[in-house]
């Protein structure tokens, strides 16, 4: 079969594409044929060596994967040939990745597609979807009616947290970098802040009605915490999932008194069975047309190398100028 | 009857003694005869006015009592004259306090008391008993077999702490000042680190077996998450309950990717549902000799402003040389 794959960690010039040996659905397993792969910054982060993390060599890139399953393994009774599947988590914790014509997944990693939603748009929601999902209801136990505060609104997890708020009936506020960015989140349902214009504590204690947030989801990487903990109401929940390098101070009074709770986490770390439970939301919110995922670039398996160069100058280099997912089609 | 009472928040000397006259059980609430009273930090912070809040004039200070019902109040069925109750929260809210011979209290905060358990114990263990219970189950989720590290193990709350979570089945290591203190908590079953003296990261590292802390209890007022976040295991739960000034540096990249979780509460503000589940452990305890509550101190009511120099003396000035409550005789 065809793959990228990369044999050392190194820029995006280090990925190759050609021929790999097909995989075998081992036991427990399916064999996919894959249709659909996306990009999330993860992926660059590994094949630069910035995340170490055991690889096999070759290593075949890629988390996310739409496709069709070609042969089920010993022991898999519940899946066929033919069956639509979608998934995230390959290439992650020493599993081969989705930037390949075939690939064999763990039955409990591959969810049923829906009836009448693409491929492109499964393998474009599945990482940011299923973190979105745990850090929504899993961590931050969002509920209809509460008020959620989203920096970083349009980006790849963001644009997710924004639509699954308000299909959970929460008010959003989210940030965004520009007027261009804060019509498109609008058009979504959320209030918007401007980054670096707009007084952001009055803007959320306007929004909330002097209540202050019941929930803030930080998908940017310097945390401020000393201005969030007071902007939370009573028992409100706080959530990081990025910021590696941040080391900002904590005021350790108001968060206590006010009964807050801080969570975060890696996606990559949460159970199987945890990311199923919000594959299923995610496969009906696309169903119903409840949560949709810009595409900002297409590429070939053939470019799989330009599509790393083409996100990490959006990611890094262009400070988030693009709105959407960057897709692999593969066959 | 004889109170305790503050016309104006200041030092020690602005309680005084005398009579004031005798509360009505109203609606929904008991008329209790208190006969012992503890005091505890917070009644220093609010005598004091550090922490403010609205306070009836004359105010009663002390939140912990025991006593014995003389009255129930319209709709109170379930207590009658001549029941032992216990409680806290008494003194907070606006509520008056319990530095009284008599006290009116709503039904939800007064819980039976447990037969062969002394009065002066009940109140002894009632706020720190309450505030350990909520961090250590309701917050940090501890489970039998389980690695907890508590600073400060042989401090009014820290005390609790780790009886609790010995009577809960976990494995305890905490900080203490000295080694008097070492072996005090030493012969409850805790494995002991001295402040100061001891490498804690090498000494947590090896009592956990490398694995990390599956939850840490800060009951100190300066949490140090540098040294910390990196000695927690994965998924585990670190809880706040001091620290009204601190503003330490806070590592977010290893608390995210870990999947840790930080919670901090003020006792007061739990609910009284809530404290009603701990009590109930609590007297369950108490009665089986499972928990202990050291006393420091014994003052009659009369002595009340003696009482209070005597606490601010040990928690401020004596830097925790002192170890067991203060408790107030009355009547």
């Amino acid at each position: 079969m065809q793959a990228a794959h990369i044999t050392a960690t190194g820029g995006p010039d280090s990925i190759k594409v050609g021929t790999l040996p097909d995989p075998v659905a081992g036991p427990g397993e399916v064999l996919v044929r894959v249709t659909a792969s996306a990009l999330n910054p993860i992926d660059l982060y590994i094949r630069a060596g910035t995340v170490p993390m055991a690889l096999p060599n070759p290593f075949i890139p890629g988390c996310d994967f739409a496709g069709t399953v070609e042969a089920a393994g010993p022991g898999v009774t519940d899946i066929k040939p033919g069956d639509r599947v979608w998934g995230s988590n390959q290439g992650l914790l020493g599993r081969q990745g989705t930037l390949a014509e075939k690939i064999a997944v763990k039955r409990e990693w591959a969810y049923p597609s829906p009836p009448g939603v693409t491929d492109e748009a499964l393998a474009a929601t599945a990482l940011v979807g299923i973190t979105a999902h745990l850090a929504l209801f899993r961590n931050a136990g969002l509920k209809a009616g509460e008020f959620i505060y989203i920096p970083g609104g349009t980006g790849g997890v963001g644009s997710m947290l924004v639509a699954m708020a308000i299909a959970a009936g929460a008010k959003v506020l989210c940030s965004v970098g520009n007027d261009e960015k804060a019509r498109l989140a609008q058009s979504w349902g959320a209030e918007t802040v401007v980054h670096r214009r707009d007084d952001i504590p009055a803007r959320i204690s306007a929004f909330t009605g002097g209540k202050g947030l019941d929930a803030w989801i930080e998908t940017q990487r310097e945390p401020d915490f000393m201005t969030m903990v007071p902007a939370m109401a009573p028992r409100g929940r706080m959530v990081l999932i990025a910021g590696r390098a941040a080391q900002p101070v904590f005021p350790v009074g108001p968060f206590y008194v006010k009964g807050l709770t801080l969570t975060g986490f890696a996606m990559f770390n949460a159970t199987a069975q945890e990311q199923a439970a919000c594959a299923s939301d995610i496969s009906r919110w696309l169903a119903e047309g409840k949560i949709r995922t810009p595409i900002a670039g297409r590429f070939p398996l053939s470019q799989a190398a330009e599509a790393h160069r083409f996100l990490e100058a959006s990611t890094l280099g262009m400070a988030g100028q693009v709105v959407g997912k960057v897709v692999v089609n593969i066959g």
